[in-house]
């Protein structure tokens, strides 16, 4: 049976949730999941709903089904058909933490996607012991010099792989305004600090230095502005003096997986909206 | 503005959120919240909405207004007045450190109820340090020949107080059956373990002698099945092998405060329906 | 039985465990519980060590059997006497949830202390609900131009008190770079946010423009640093788009009062060693 | 340099830490970190230390040097030698979370281990995607009939493969009585509830019939007790009524995964020490 989800938001005022419910009962869809948020400091609506029916129907039809409505209210809507996997490229440097637990959670379904490529400044030999299968790998080594060049070849990669997504799974390069900016809305990256605390380089180090008792990760949406892009998910774990940066390493190694993991299955799940610099995310 | 929340259930069938926004949308109500779980184990749907309109209205006029809504698809329907703040009563022994929080967060405004009164098989003056102001202070000493007659003063004194919820905070008498079934649905307990471990006496002292390594509370209805009512709320804290029951009581205590307020908060708040002897918690 | 605490730190090298060991033995000392910490970092080797013996002997008693091996290995020493309760004044301005905390927790003999005043901005009216019992209650208003002449109030106060240990309770004013400097060592303060995020006023309107889904509080002694003191303990409690600055207030009081309760109880337990601008933490 | 961790028991008296520590000494060690447990429950005594020295030496070496104070306290004393890897056997069935997550541990070299073989029940082919590389892979299947001569082939594997440590990474097997005398205080299982709630088969289930808001797995050594074993580690996670037996069971792995390998950690690290029917687990 066709499965959808719609994210939509709008200019709150009375009426939206009849006006789609019966829209979309009348076009005999069943809701199974509705979420709403009244935003009361930008008196937006946004919602995200879940709905399937019998008869064949693919995301233009629901589209065109939601057209009067969309209008009358001023609506954005995303539809994301449930037959439709979203395109995956992952991103990676040397440490492959989060690339592991991404392509483990990927192989027993947990994480609804193609995988299209993997992309790393290193090439395949220094990610050994990692099964790719069939997933292309592009090596892409960066100096200073190089940079430009790189990105546009990055760029192009993703052109082509038609990748709806693009993960930082620790990928230690920052990338350029102009970069950011194509992916903007489409990139997610894992941020080892508990931002905005130790932004920038060597955050755990940072953390050792201030001697703070709890550490964390951060993961969010890639904007032009460094550190600062929309939060999407974080965790933390306790440390104690005893830890060592490089304690620290290997404890954040732990949250930045579970962080990142989340944070990619979320957006897989159209659970995630955005509202200015802050993302709403409508739990499981 | 009058407000209102409506917790309701029903079998699941497509057109349920069509017909309950276009009803509330034609008397003029703006939804400002709204939670559904189609449950799959028993095919029925879920829902918590909260809605406002400016002309004026009562709880039996919203109810008149969803009465036909309602026959058509055989719902439950509870409907709650902002207006009209819960009456509650709070049963207490020895141990007040959840009594002491309740009252805390009720005159910070954190808990919306009219404490009606405290009842304690203890006189007031092993309650002393507290500020009762006003609250009618009910001592019931108990023992085993008097419980019958003990447990028919409470019942007399929660009837005429027209409470609306019991609340055993720490009050460390097993009700009997009778009682416990003319308190069904309306009487949240805590219990001072992570249930379904360590039902009965001394859960803390069960806990050291099994070395669990981690230590809960739990905040469940009160049924005739003693321990075995539906959970609302649990939480826990790690403990260690230095923890003797003496510290695992006292760690125990901010664990069974924060489950307890909690619980109470989201019962005052209509955020939980009941399924069987499970709770559905509608979240923040 | 006479039972002491003492915590001391020297330059790390062989034999310092021994020493120490052997002269409480021969002292006829038991030893209770031992934690030493090896800091790589700076090689020094920081102790905290319980002990007790039948025989009558108190601080100075302690300090002078130890002085040998303090001298040899040129130790900093502290020896406490748990005979000899801390005097705690506490420091409040018009939220009073850490206030009330902590003295529930000295009521049940949780904290064990002294409380020999309170100090506060506003008068003791603003502060209803609360038994102070025999607690000495100080009225300190503060404006802009009386600074100067209410801080020297405050320290007098502090000092006839004999206070060991000055608590920030939420007292929402900032020390002078003097007054610092006085307390240095013996004042803690809870700060409102999860530093070194979110320093300065309104951490939790910071919090919810920044868009974080953790928000936190940090107990640190008090220095002339504003927000940069050593931290003590942190805690953090998980919030979602939902929530107002409002309600991050709401939470975070909760947060505020177990950090800051914990963290006076770590410093009364002798459990916090210094290290620069960090603390060691000896685990309960 | 050669360094050292023993763990040492005994009944509680005056002067161990003096006498251990100056043994030390005297031999040219320098103590590198020591933690203590007086267990007031049994009057005994347990310590955790950690030694290097210069010289030369060996486990039997420093057995030798002990040998005097180890009479004289009657204690029981265990050596181990940092140089000295354990060696390890995995067990496994088809669910391969906790594998995945031990050899990745093992690889990055946070787990110090000799990972001397991998047994299954189910072929290798049921384990694609791992990267083995020399690991020796023994198919041991098993049915009702043949589980003596399994576990009779299981135990000589172990046995030719000299392992310190078997660790049930969700190996779906009960093991007879005999094979657990055997196993006894070597053998680390991964028990998919937080116990003592929900023994027994399919625990997920257990926990979405009883309505648990929150899920846990515990980490215990193996007896002959079936669920009943000395519990090394636990942890939990957050549930919600929106959580199908599936999804609690998709949450779980995470928690499994990080509780085992913390389990095997603290074990390979020489922090846990038995005390009859528990655990004391000395912390990082």
């Amino acid at each position: 049976m066709p499965q959808f989800t719609i994210r939509l938001d709008c200019e709150n005022r009375p009426g939206i949730v009849a006006a789609v419910a019966t829209c979309l009962y009348d076009a005999d869809f069943n809701i199974l999941d509705s979420q709403q948020f009244d935003d009361l400091e930008t008196n937006r609506f946004f919602a995200r709903i879940v709905f399937e029916r019998e008869a064949a129907i693919d995301e233009q039809g629901v589209k065109f089904l939601l057209q009067e409505v969309q209008e009358s209210f001023g609506m954005n809507i995303v539809v994301h058909d449930h037959r439709i996997r979203r395109r995956v490229m992952l991103l990676v440097s040397k440490l492959d933490h989060c690339l592991v637990d991404l392509l483990y959670r990927w192989r027993t379904g947990e994480l609804e996607m193609d995988v299209v490529g993997v992309i790393s400044n290193h090439p395949q030999s220094a990610l050994q012991h990692i099964d790719f299968g069939d997933i292309p790998f592009h090596h892409l080594p960066i100096d200073a010099s190089s940079k430009p060049e790189q990105e546009a070849q990055l760029w192009e990669i993703v052109e082509n792989s038609k990748a709806d997504l693009v993960v930082l799974a620790r990928y230690m390069q920052i990338l350029s305004n102009d970069l950011s900016r194509k992916l903007s809305g489409k990139c997610i990256n894992i941020h080892h600090s508990f931002l905005p605390s130790f932004k920038g380089a060597k955050p755990y180090h940072q953390a050792f230095t201030r001697g703070v008792k709890i550490i964390g990760a951060t993961a969010h949406y890639v904007t032009s502005d460094l550190d600062e892009g929309p939060i999407i998910e974080q965790d933390v774990e306790r440390v104690s003096h005893r830890d060592s940066p490089e304690q620290l390493v290997r404890r954040g190694r732990d949250i930045e997986r579970r962080v990142l993991s989340r944070a990619v299955r979320y957006h897989l799940e159209d659970r995630v909206l955005m509202k200015g610099n802050k993302t709403i995310v409508f739990p499981e």
